[in-house]
């Protein structure tokens, strides 16, 4: 197994992206990261795309070849990945597996989700598909109900509050004022998020994750050949995947994330490094909660600490560790396919020291932690500097 | 990289399968490979899922999490592979390529499409998000209507008729009746071909795949370990994708599959072989015309010239190259995301000598062509009896 290196990365803006489809988004993202990388599309000898619901979105499924085809790479095998929200991530493990394995040197990793061109309701209905139809939605509970119930418990055994949980909105709108990709560039303050009407209780719109559309990727080399086509390669320490039940009703515990833990696990040990070695870290806070049982499950913080430590600051632009300096999928935006690919661009940008208002000081290792639906995948990478 | 052997397969019966939904379609051929493997869940590292249009049909995505789950496979690492009709063929190759690396050592790749419980017009609507929405479907043309442009192509160019479309239709009725896994157990004439209700002039009724529920599973191992499980492994010994443009539009010849051209020749050169050495093939027949190109884009005949060699039965079980003994898409059924993974069970079984009466005599190279959406995926395996 080779070293697999980042060398480039590209974005579009996140949001209300109405004047743009699905192809048009793939593109803007896909040539940024080619130029990004000094690169031309007859490089690449690989592409791998996460899309979540393109076919309830937008009718089209096949969406990597779709990709392929829309950035002129020929005749290069394309898979599209799709693994609920960690649809992102689990492409970027699929891209690390073939260019290590040396099936493959330049690889394009590219995530992509138009989610604008349907109602909320539709949307909703699309995103339940992550959880399990059958015996979770189609009983009634909508998706965001599936983390209240994790809230609630979270909130029963630890104590955590809800004003917590809307402190981690606060950072994360804060944090994507300072991002020119992100979809909401506004403060909210606490009483802003506790004022905001009830989704599902205890969470609030301003604790969602929002319907966006947008599009990222990143083209992977080997690291022996990184430094051929960047100045700044960043190496990929470790890339770890997790599964859970989909159900939460046949989980042990509702206030953890197995596939979580055990994925971060992994990629600790991989990498030879602990949750003290890291500087910067995108986590997967599609609901506030979801942020706290990241910094907990990944290590960051002991059981039912995280939210105190979020209210008190450590978690901030260069706090004790920056948690999602990108905004998050709160204040960054959340097209499903798109955020596993953009948090590995961020962590790329914070490494290279390129992430401007944002920068992390002194930022040397960075993490990515991408979940799919309430749990049943989650995907961890960390990433360092290679000089 | 190394070697890779598949040492177990399993299928679900295809078909009408009202009684059993996505779970347990997936676990019937899960647990039929385990079972063909003599390895118990916990042996399995890894899982890759095909399903294509899971969230249209029965609105749930995240499959290949809920797979992992349903077989009791724990918290291994699971990632859906979707490419429209080569989802399961895609997925095969991305298995292949966990083994090859050594990232991982068991990995099994299922393959499940749940399509009965929509209408055939909502079916129908699914699969056409196989080519382009924007600038096919929406314009009007239905996903049959794609392929029957090839048809008159491809009859206008080489004087291909409809009686020899009709062949391939009544020689896949044949051999999917030696088939207990097959849809469609029942003969057909070329008389019932012809008069059976336009679909897509030239395309028939007959002359297109079905809609189908099924699922079908195979395990993967490094060879040099396979032995440990399984007396009769077989040996992949090539495994190649392309791609092509979505749109027909956009391409050079209606007449051929460049992906599927690329893709074999890549396939041939990997295995050090030549058409000629092929004993035994599936081919993705989702319409008559479609076993014809592939036959041609494959090298087993010369262009234009597979219409005629159907009709005088070269390509019948034993005869010149038994072509689609399952029955192929059109005979055995075609559950999308399951038929790339079905075609490489029936080669599994072929070249163990396990395919009762429709064995193919001395079968002992045998390959797989599966096709997504009207050419823009294919994908190429050759296997061989690995004693």
């Amino acid at each position: 197994m080779r070293d697999v290196a980042v060398i480039g990365v590209g974005l579009t803006k996140f949001g209300e992206r109405w004047n743009l489809g699905l192809k048009e988004l793939m593109a803007e993202a896909g040539l940024a990261a080619l130029e990004d990388a000094s690169i031309s599309s007859h490089d690449v000898e690989m592409l791998y795309g996460g899309t979540m619901a393109s076919g309830r979105f937008i009718g089209q499924e096949h969406t990597a070849a779709l990709m392929a085809d829309q950035l002129g790479f020929g005749n290069i095998p394309a898979v599209r990945i799709e693994n609920a929200c960690a649809s992102g991530g689990s492409a970027l493990r699929q891209g690390y597996i073939a260019v290590a394995s040396g099936i493959h040197d330049v690889v394009v990793v590219g995530g992509v989700e138009k989610m604008t061109d349907v109602t909320s309701g539709e949307a909703s209905t699309a995103l339940g598909g992550a959880g399990d139809q059958e015996w979770e939605l189609f009983q009634g509970i909508t998706f965001p109900g599936l983390y209240a119930l994790m809230a609630r418990r979270h909130m029963f055994e630890y104590g955590t509050t809800e004003e917590q949980m809307a402190s981690v909105s606060v950072k994360n709108h804060e944090n994507a004022c300072r991002n020119e990709f992100a979809q909401f560039r506004k403060r909210v303050s606490i009483d802003d998020v506790m004022g905001s009407k009830m989704v599902s209780d205890p969470l609030k719109l301003l604790d969602c994750s929002p319907i966006s559309d947008g599009a990222a990727a990143v083209v992977l080399a080997p690291l022996e050949k990184a430094k051929k086509y960047n100045d700044t390669p960043i190496k990929i320490v470790a890339s770890a995947q997790a599964s859970d039940t989909l159900r939460l009703a046949d989980r042990e515990s509702l206030t953890e994330l197995k596939a979580t833990k055990i994925a971060g696990q992994n990629a600790y040990r991989q990498a030879g490094v602990t949750a003290d070695d890291i500087d910067v870290v995108e986590v997967h806070d599609c609901f506030t909660i979801a942020e706290l049982l990241a910094m907990e499950d990944l290590g960051f913080y002991g059981k039912g600490k995280a939210g105190k430590a979020v209210q008190e600051g450590e978690t901030a632009l260069n706090g004790r560790i920056s948690v999602n300096t990108s905004g998050g999928l709160k204040g960054c935006g959340h097209p499903v396919g798109a955020t596993g690919v953009k948090q590995a661009a961020e962590i790329v940008w914070q490494l290279r020291g390129d992430a401007k208002d944002r920068q992390v000081n002194g930022a040397e290792i960075g993490m990515t932690h991408n979940v799919g639906g309430s749990g049943a995948t989650a995907v961890v990478h960390i990433y360092k500097r290679a000089d």
